[in-house]
């Protein structure tokens, strides 16, 4: 298992508008190396003005990215198949003004991966590589879902964290008032801030409570949670003195292939770090269907709990960097994660959750002692953990959409979380419809011949010549390529298509003039890198069945959201928002994901990218006390639909299977560009 | 230590006419030893009349009871100084009509220690031994406290434990309805009998659900504890099938020297069994004091817990007899201790019990899951313990004053616990004070040349005659003396002062011609039994440095119920009962407490006795909810007097340290009998 996690150093506060997928990003790749189609990182860096002849098209781009990726941010096509590493030597272009620094070819063309602009500058295509802008639509700019959430405001969550630390000073015994140690800060409490609530005391409290009290002449700090009744708290800390001023959470997202965590300070309501790592369960089984085969192994449970806790545990030392910021400053940990995950974490029975009629052991789950799962945090730390709705959609998919507000906004709302499964949430805030799509990992790179995960080698954008079917290629980190990752099928599956390469049907026609397509061991394929551009000696490929397994993937998403549409009577056009969560939302090249049928053809400023949602609800909830509330809320409000058995789902399914849809008509601005 | 606890096998109910104390008493001895002053079982034995001469007392006996204890029992002096082992040969007497059985002298005389009615028989005492019986009142027929609890009715506790046992039938999950099982199991609690009452459920709980809902076809049996809130509930069990015909629990009172624990079945509301044990912690401090001492050595206080938790899991095992009762039935354990007693328990500091002003840690206690302080009994099992009121009047104390419904009558009441130390609270259903009264253990035996418990060999009973000044002793198990323990102790020191041989301020009287009284190396003392006759090869003695702590200890209890009637403007004429709780109290012979100032002289039949009222206090708060509510209540009702620094009490305490007290009119019937 590789640990690619580390701690990013910068303080942001909660409510920024950085989303949590483009600090994952940060976290997993070397600075630099921002995403393709990411709007430039505010900043003091000079922002140098590129201009692309003869198309005329005009970017602004950081000084430290090189002009292959400027291209294809503008929307401009320029022959590139090594995918940035320098070696296949296609990415010819002349700089007609302006400075840069990089490497030059003999004719003075400079080679666009490896050249850097140093002040504005206009650069020319050569004709072999430039194409029409109209075919390559330039990606719609991001928008983050708070920017909406606050209408123009930012949103904050208010700052109520489940735990409150709270400074108290006593009384000294005396004989006249001999009262218990335990009934004296229960007194002090009563008579202050708590009047009328009723206090619950943890036992483990009174090993430590006369030392705590008497350590600092009567002066200590007690940690309140809030218990399950909003009139009740728990006393479950005492310390000596006044330690208000430290009081942090850890906020986790467990996913099936990747765990996320964030430090918070409560005190300053700001995300103090964030790491990430592989679930490493995956050793067990890419999806939880196989997890939970391996679960039924003897020992097989303990096995895959032991994993996630030893994880977790990695990430909260790596976060809290040493013991005495967990022991005097953690108070809670919030954790949302789907169902099958948040079985493994509880050691709960996955049995039947597998087969029909999938019924989870539990979807409400009490505050767990951390330490009691194995976590080695301060015995007082309790787990909060996101309500699931059913067996396939859990408590990621409840922390998302109150992560995003979904529940506070009357605008009907389709919530999309593609991840190693496909997640949907239909409604607003008055009623929520929620399925799983079965859409399984093809666009994770599962079942995809050469699928990859998003990391360095990874084939990430491609754009194919309409004319010649030529690729333009990027690779995460500019090396040479080792796989083709999520957002570079989407977008190889987008410009095949588009290109014409590959037909409605998903078929490559035989009729091109292009080696590019020919039928290899597997049936046909498209060769996106010939072999000695590689990293892995061999072509990479992108197959016929390759094709079939996303159309498959993306038909299933598609018919869920006609599926639930449909239920509540409505139609696409209805939708005044589509949320995109999750990490893989985060990479996502929105035209191209409607060119292949995988998102509605709607208006493109009705969508909106959430990042890891999950982590965002995760962290509000941590923040504030209401959020677990309104999860609790959200979970027993949405009514959840079986699709497995659902024949409107199969009817709408077979209608998915084509490139966008068998209905045209369904993708309006798809038609409109594959007429042209 | 010596285990002398087995299991009692007769099943009573709860609301039976015998009490604790008297139960206490089968365990710990031989059967057929019933104890001196006791009202002889009923039961199909016949029961032979003896008819003593010349005094002409008659008298009902067993059978099996020699003419000794019967001439005991009938206030009728027979010299015998060997406690009725046989040996001293001095109990001689003539059977004038009627058949015995036993020992016969070559005069024809009989000995009394080892002869046995077998019809009704006439006795004649010689006159070396008979004396007039005014000297000798017969003792009180005591009365169980719940005679008086009842007006004329059998108490009984209101059958609604703190944990109930639920047949949950479910239905089947299909498609339609998957809701999780703990899902399924809530809804149908809440359509049921519990309705609108809030469910917790222990996280423990899911980790078998699955298996247990699916093991006997969605039929279960649902183990719902009370939560601290009446309306809300909390599911800690879930087990397949009926389960609800096995429903125990356990109540424990955990004395500083004696442990006692019985089986309850809570289905009918009765006792299964009982077994009493040594508290084990003895061997680190005869009283609290020593052991708290010995609880500030490094791992002194995880010795004394884990000695405790040890006893606790004898005691259980013995009554569950093996693991099957407890694995399947036991749902709670109630436990009622003194509060450094359940310090110990859970492990609580002691260090600031010991000093002004004595504050403990807690008074009222959360219920604790037992497992986590080591009993080894399912995990669900919680251990509800009786709140304290502070560091020397414990849960103790406010179980028996429960136990015995002081909190439910109108009358005055003196509540008085002798054990270790002394307890007493003054009060009815309106209002209570209460103390402690540092009498020390002098009445167990402690600080006594040759005090020892109350087991085999143990002088139990003392009659001095008035003229020859010589002994009439009786030992537990009518073996040799080795000892005197408290209820031998009493009547030695009530016999030696009505005697004479002792003054009011508790000097012997150096002008008697009789060889007992002597000048020894501990200064002037009564020879009890004479080395020849005992089982240690020493004269047992009883000393004036005896009489001094035994006069300090009762003054000790009666300065204590002057200050607190005093302190709320009464007397100890307006006392309208007096009971008596403990062990100790079981054995009492009241005219004797009196006569030596330990007990106000009010009409006796204002006393009662309790037995051990911490049992019985332990055991209703297993069999009713109510009376855990209750205890609370009264915890929280009693005001506290700490008499250690009260100086109405050191005034009081000064006038009481006289036989029976400086002021005679307090006690006008001692006054009387003195005056003869």
């Amino acid at each position: 298992m590789i640990h690619t996690g580390h701690l990013l150093l910068a303080n942001y506060t909660i409510s920024d508008n950085i989303t949590a997928g483009e600090k994952i990003k940060k976290v997993w790749r070397a600075p630099g190396l921002c995403p393709y189609g990411h709007v430039p990182e505010p900043g003091n860096r000079s922002m140098p003005k590129i201009t692309f002849l003869p198309s005329n098209i005009e970017i602004q781009v950081l000084e430290d990215e090189n002009l292959l990726k400027a291209a294809m941010k503008a929307g401009v096509h320029v022959n590139a198949s090594c995918g940035g590493a320098g070696v296949c030597n296609k990415c010819r272009i002349f700089v007609e003004d302006g400075h840069v620094e990089g490497e030059r070819f003999e004719d003075g063309a400079w080679k666009a991966c490896s050249t850097y602009p140093r002040s504005d500058i206009t650069v020319r295509v050569p004709v072999e590589s430039e194409m029409d802008r109209r075919a390559l639509a330039r990606p719609v700019a991001r928008r983050a879902v708070s920017w909406l959430d606050a209408r123009g405001q930012e949103m904050k969550w208010p700052l109520r964290p489940a735990v409150r630390k709270l400074r108290v000073i006593l009384p000294e015994p005396t004989t006249e008032d001999s009262i218990s140690d335990l009934g004296r800060i229960r007194r002090e409490i009563g008579q202050g801030p708590l009047q009328g609530i009723t206090l619950e005391v943890d036992s483990q409290v009174l090993f430590k409570l006369p030392g705590a009290l008497r350590t600092d002449n009567w002066r200590v700090t007690a940690s309140l949670m809030q218990a399950a009744r909003p009139d009740a708290r728990r006393l479950i800390k005492v310390e000596p003195g006044d330690q208000t001023g430290k009081h942090l959470a850890i906020a986790v997202d467990i996913g099936t292939t990747t765990v996320s965590a964030q430090l918070l300070d409560l005190n300053q309501n700001k995300v103090m770090g964030e790491v990430s790592d592989y679930n490493p369960q995956v050793s067990y089984g890419e999806d939880v269907i196989s997890r939970m085969e391996f679960g039924k192994r003897p020992e097989g449970m303990k096995i895959l709990q032991d994993k996630i806790v030893d994880c977790l545990n990695r990430l909260i030392d790596e976060l809290c960097q040493g013991e005495s910021l967990k022991e005097q400053g953690l108070g809670l940990i919030t954790i949302a994660a789907n169902t099958v995950m948040t079985h493994f974490l509880l050691g709960l029975d996955t049995r039947f959750l597998r087969a029909q009629p999938y019924v989870p052991v539990a979807t409400e789950f009490p505050p767990v002692r951390a330490s009691e799962l194995g976590l080695k945090v301060p015995e007082h730390v309790r787990i909060f953990l996101a309500p699931c709705v059913a067996s396939y959609v859990g408590g990621d998919i409840v922390a998302g959409v109150v992560g995003v507000g979904l529940n506070h906004h009357p605008e009907l709302t389709l919530f999309i979380d593609i991840g190693t499964n496909g997640e949907i949430v239909l409604g607003n805030q008055d009623w929520m419809a929620c399925a799983a799509c079965s859409a399984g990992p093809a666009f994770e790179g599962g079942g995809i011949k050469y699928g990859m995960r998003a990391t360095t080698g990874a084939i990430e954008v491609v754009h194919i010549h309409p004319e010649t079917h030529e690729p333009m290629v990027l690779t995460i980190g500019g090396k040479k390529a080792r796989g083709i990752c999520g957002s570079g099928i989407i977008s190889l599956l987008a410009g095949l298509f588009m290109a014409g390469v590959l037909d409605p049907q998903g078929k490559f026609r035989r009729d091109l003039s292009t080696p590019r397509v020919r039928e290899g061991t597997d049936g046909w394929e498209y060769v996106v890198v010939e072999a000695k551009s590689t990293a892995i000696g061999q072509d990479i490929v992108f197959t016929e069945a390759d094709v079939e397994n996303l159309i498959r993937a993306k038909g299933a998403m598609f018919a869920g959201y006609l599926t639930l549409l449909e239920s509540v009577g409505m139609g696409l056009e209805d939708l005044e928002r589509i949320i995109l969560a999750g990490n893989f939302g985060s990479y996502l090249d929105l035209n191209q994901a409607i060119t292949i049928g995988l998102l509605p053809d709607i208006p493109r400023d009705r969508f909106f990218f959430a990042g890891n949602s999950s982590l965002i609800g995760a962290r509000a909830s941590a923040v504030s006390w209401p959020v677990i509330q309104e999860m609790q809320e959200v979970a027993q409000m949405m009514t959840h639909f079986d699709l497995s058995d659902n024949p409107r789902f199969m009817d709408h399914y077979v209608s998915c299977l084509f490139l966008p849809h068998t209905d045209t008509g369904l993708f309006p601005s798809v038609k409109a560009l594959m007429d042209t």
